[in-house]
């Protein structure tokens, strides 16, 4: 059976990236070596960190004044760490609250300083993205997250503010042409657009590293990644060597606008499939939906359970929503080829024919 | 040419895992899924970690009150993660002050309360272990390095103590026997006898969680690890794959009393055929030589070149010393074979005849 994958994280990735990877574990670039066994301070993972690390520039056209760096542990880890460096006591920084990753960011914030809510969807469980709201001139960072994976809304343009702007862009990065230089921290726990599992990118303004001024454990403190060019200890070699080829990958399919044209299609394809049939509900407000987690739900619980299994029987991987909100949640990251949503849309249409 | 891999770190791993992980990028239990892009909160992957925590508690033989972890970082994040859960501000922790690694971690302790350095070989370049030093029992803890990487000495016996007993064990866990059970923390930084690199290793003693009384970061914590399992976020999910297979590999050939016996000949072979030859020195006090690391030099700097020259012409990967120390270090890991020691043995005694 042909496998379509859905997941929302760990989720697909290129098809030459599993190959290559495969090789590398038995032959790494000829070298009669595993990438498991190789030193990390030899020339050969220096050269795939270094590649790893210009790809993205790149493929982010990112600044001089830009840093990109490849840390342990995942965005969860920078919900803390951010403030940590960045908020010093006493002080305050704005957060956007948009779902429950940005939920978690804040509680990690207020151990450090104080939180300004500016906005908050919570009123409708999360199903859209504020507008309206001020980001104050004098705090010390404004922090949203770009896509909720978990609740399928996805914020559209970059919000205007003064203040250095902080997005976790963990489930979204790399789907859409936008100014990366407009922000002085991205971050993106892997795995969804860039794998594999276990590493963390990170891209920041080297004018913002030390805000906070406070006496910071060595590998939390950002200033000796950059120093040390993210070999302060063992890097987690076979993330980062996952995350070059799918950059490598990316770029030899045309980059970010040419991802963004395929990206849309299959959000078109997708939404527009549902949109036409009564039998799925989308909670999500028209102008928020995300397109790389598409959210809808069945109300009859039988023909959910009915749904779910037709997915697994036809190879359908993933398509269950999360454990928090249930229904749904087709994830349509940079990897899943057209032809998995088109497949999972004939589904669809068969399965609504059916049991309409 | 057949490669021989020495190399201190990421190191060499069994052959069969390398195969079996190659495999399951392609296809993971016959699933038609690579292991990188299932999800983690499936029972895919909750059998891997599941497995890997079950191998490592039967191959440690550990009592119930211990909880395995497999946690985002390398033994560097464990360096302050461990006083910031265990050592309140005020209270001190007893140190042993035994090698570049060590040192780390004490640097990282004093941010959070006091340390007491009970001894240190830094008198000697750490080419030795201290004893005769006494650990006070108001302590809140005490740490050391079993076996130290770099300078290549090892600790050949458990030091007695009533406070809570804490060890880094990266680069020789599993490599003899030993009782577990005595220590209330034991860590290790992926990737030398288990890999791959990416995961850090916890055995905890569940009564000692929440010692320090400190509010801290959710992912720091290890009490939400633990009622977690070790899935707080998304794990090192590749990483733990081959954590398990190494482990599964180990219990296969006879678990740690095995290759006890194995690592002794490796280390036996070697430090008699480097006795032998005046040529080389071997700096570490004999008592206390590390299995797991063999450290030596030569004189001359023409002849230690030639010699490094000679170990690359033959396949002999990693042989170089760590870059703080300079000369040679060949590094017997569990997964390296009598084979590659023979094959060093030969190449050094042949290079001695020559040269000597």
């Amino acid at each position: 059976m042909v496998m379509h994958n859905f997941n929302a994280g760990p989720s697909i990735l290129p098809k030459e990236v599993f190959q290559e990877a495969s090789k590398a574990i038995l032959d790494f670039n000829n070298t009669g070596l595993s990438i498991l066994e190789i030193g990390h301070r030899t020339p050969l993972f220096e050269g795939v960190l270094n590649e790893a690390v210009s790809l993205l520039k790149e493929l982010m056209n990112l600044d001089s004044n830009k840093e990109v760096l490849f840390l342990h542990g995942g965005a969860s880890t920078q919900f803390f760490q951010i403030p940590m460096n960045l908020l010093a006591e006493g002080k305050t920084a704005a957060y956007l609250d948009c779902g429950v990753w940005g939920s978690k960011a804040i509680k990690e914030a207020k151990l450090f300083g104080n939180v300004n809510v500016v906005a908050s969807s919570k009123d409708k469980n999360y199903s859209y993205i504020p507008t309206g709201y001020e980001i104050p001139d004098d705090v010390s960072y404004f922090h949203y997250t770009t896509n909720n994976t978990i609740e399928g809304t996805e914020m559209h343009s970059i919000p205007q503010t003064n203040v250095p702007l902080i997005a976790d862009m963990s489930s979204d990065i790399l789907s859409t042409v936008m100014d990366f230089n407009k922000f002085s921290l991205i971050y993106a726990g892997a795995q969804k657009n860039i794998g594999a599992a276990g590493v963390n990118i990170l891209v920041i303004d080297k004018n913002i590293v030390g805000l906070a001024g406070r006496k910071l454990p060595t590998m939390m403190d950002y200033k000796n990644h950059i120093e040390n060019g993210s070999m302060l200890n063992t890097p987690p070699v076979f993330a980062v060597y996952v995350c070059m080829l799918t950059l490598r990958w990316l770029k030899k399919i045309g980059g970010v606008a040419a991802i963004e044209k395929i990206n849309d299609q299959k959000a078109s394809l997708l939404y527009n499939t549902l949109d036409a049939l009564p039998m799925f509900n989308l909670p999500v407000a028209k102008q928020d939906r995300s397109k790389m987690n598409v959210v809808f739900t069945i109300s009859d619980p039988e023909v959910e359970k009915a749904f779910l299994q037709t997915c697994k029987d036809n190879g359908m991987y993933g398509v269950k929503g999360h454990r928090s909100v249930g229904g749904f949640r087709a994830s349509l990251y940079n990897a899943l080829p057209l032809e998995s949503v088109q497949a999972l849309c004939d589904l669809i249409k068969d399965f609504a024919a059916k049991k309409g």
